[in-house]
């Protein structure tokens, strides 16, 4: 750990970002999973569409690793479409005529909700590793308090793929009476031990960058991008699969003819990764990098209840028993995908099965790998599209919001 | 580019490692791929068992990327057994008491072979990168000048995994004639765009490490540790598969009972990784990996035969036309390897199919991944000895170097 000089230059003032922000766990701190506590802090969020009048159509989004709140509209840093605007819009699968989203940047995030690049109201410097160590249930207990700002007793539905369906998950177990339907998509009910090691090597990479500091780079005034940058060149690969690698990069060349016998990116495919890199650093927090892994390695549902993942899915029934949860579920993998492969998924549904929950599964045949859950998939679309629509009609949601 | 100062710290002497070296290329120097030229320049190797009268028990064995020449015998810088004792020895599958071994450091290595981390006889310095960037087949290259120098005109077998293997594939197409028998083993023909990825993430953890100076770090006397032990975290976990990982690990917690919510090492994935890197930094030079991993991301058999993989392995007949290879080929994959999966040797049978040479394809279960060719899996070890017991038959040699 290097130590923070003294005295310490200020951080550099944080862009303002647009939209919402709620100031959460005024009166009384929220808890932590780690044993310590959090409040009052921020949550960053956006919505999109209008919440009717009985507060029955909200639809939380909760975002993966690198995402964030801006699912539907130009990125405020990099001026890119919304992450997910293939799903959330008007006449979308997530259709904004008809249904109030919300998504909010997790805490540790990067994007204005509390984390490690905020500054801690207790010190007026920026948090830094001084930030509290997060879970996935921290995460969402965050987003419940974030619902009840908004008053709103009942999502109709949450949704998220990869760390996105972690919450999902959480949202479900912790809280069933608040979620009526529930679309956890290439996710896992765990962490792997494969999943653990890739994210192991990126914060190794983030923390062997002497520009990390020991996590106090904001009060040297410098920023490990070039850990942070191999961090997220290890972690795009398991994004995708080999075929897709094969088809879009195969070995070609990039703008040469023939290999330069060097290490200069010779090939499409190292061109690519570099990019990745390169343009990733301008819009996350290495430190944020940190906490979001750890939060995901740290998801293990089963372990949360007795090691039996059936649990988490009942609730209190009549006589003090125990039945199965109400929440409907759309379980979504994709072929190809090797960083959550469709056996996690199986996991999950055979965990509903054994609480006979209502539980739609499909596996999308994609060969684009984990990423496939934010690129043009059609059956996927279509298969979200279905089951809203389903719920919404046993909701009794009309088409548009009136 | 970091200039080097002058006038520069003479490098520290390097530690003396035991075993043969040859001086090759002495009287014109080495045709190299990329244009050049290397020579005179020294090959270090070993040797196993004795060459008999006839020279025609010689066994090369090629060693993967962070191999060595020390196969069957305590290495001299870790202490740990030779990496391939199980294959290599008496009464093994590779009978020293039959054979006669031979396995030399490839050329752009780091344990006593022309390389990056060797002194240019032309400057008296370190190569650092002014050593030219080199091939498979220019490894291959320096390998049959080795055995020009033991006058061994042909090879009994040529044997090696991984990057290996792709030696062993360049021997049979370049030097027909020196080959009896070739065991390519879990392998590719080519370099896949999945492959040069992981590669080329690994070389930006070493680029990225201010010690590594521009490849000049041993005239600064500085060590790019930190980035060569990530960039072999990341590869580590390629050389394993998931089941392999989670039957080893899980989620297992190292030396806790519960998670820290913290950085340090919780699971015991990451404490092993971790591990993996620590230790090879010790054996490992940076410069090296990056020659290596450079000249595996070049192997492309297929497209230095007019893009037909089949016309690697045809030799020219009688009446001037071409014909199948003679080399009897033994192609081993193994079911979990996802770095080199099955596929990729099924490519190299169908090539070979298509010439009607002489091949044995098993694809042996496993669920160790790529670096099953290293451990402990009898099925494979017997598929070995069995091959080589036939073509030992063949070629007349008796069980004894008698």
């Amino acid at each position: 750990m290097v130590p923070s000089p003294s005295p310490v230059p200020g951080p550099a003032p944080a862009p303002v970002l647009p939209g919402h922000r709620a100031v959460l766990a005024a009166d009384a701190p929220m808890r932590l999973d780690g044993g310590g506590s959090l409040g009052p802090f921020t949550l960053a969020y956006q919505t999109y569409g209008q919440l009717n009048a009985a507060k029955s159509n909200a639809v939380l989004v909760c975002h993966a690793l690198t995402g964030d709140q801006y699912v539907a509209e130009t990125h405020p840093v990099t001026g890119k479409p919304g992450w997910w605007e293939l799903m959330v819009g008007p006449g979308r699968p997530i259709d904004t005529d008809r249904y109030f989203v919300i998504c909010a940047n997790v805490i540790g995030g990067c994007m204005g909700s509390a984390g490690p690049k905020e500054v801690d109201p207790a010190t007026g410097r920026p948090w830094g590793l001084g930030f509290p160590v997060i879970t996935v249930a921290d995460m969402v207990r965050a987003q419940a308090l974030l619902l009840d700002h908004l008053g709103i007793d009942q999502l109709f539905a949450v949704i998220g793929g990869s760390m996105g369906g972690m919450q999902v998950l959480q949202w479900a177990a912790a809280y069933p009476e608040r979620v009526f339907a529930a679309l956890p998509i290439a996710t896992a009910a765990r962490h792997s031990a494969q999943n653990i090691a890739f994210h192991e090597v990126g914060r190794q990479a983030i923390m062997a960058d002497p520009d990390w500091r020991g996590g106090d780079y904001m009060a040297n005034g410098t920023k490990p991008t070039r850990g942070l940058a191999v961090a997220r060149m290890a972690a795009h690969i398991t994004y995708l699969s080999e075929p897709a690698l094969h088809r879009k990069f195969g070995r070609n060349l990039q703008d040469r003819q023939r290999i330069s016998f060097g290490f200069d990116a010779d090939f499409q495919v190292e061109s690519y990764l570099r990019h990745q890199g390169i343009t990733f650093v301008e819009r996350f927090d290495a430190n944020s990098y940190l906490y979001i892994t750890r939060a995901m390695d740290y998801f293990d549902l089963a372990a949360e209840h007795g090691g039996v993942l059936a649990d988490a899915f009942r609730v209190p029934g009549a006589g003090g028993g125990r039945r199965g949860t109400p929440v409907r579920f759309c379980v979504v993998s994709f072929s190809s995908d090797w960083l959550f492969p469709t056996p996690e998924s199986r996991a999950i549904v055979h965990a509903l099965n054994a609480v006979a929950a209502n539980v739609s599964f499909v596996e999308v045949q994609s060969d684009k790998g984990h990423d496939a859950f934010l690129l043009d998939e059609p059956e996927f679309y279509q298969v979200i599209r279905g089951f809203l629509d389903g719920c919404a009609a046993h909701r009794g949601l009309p088409r548009k919001v009136g």
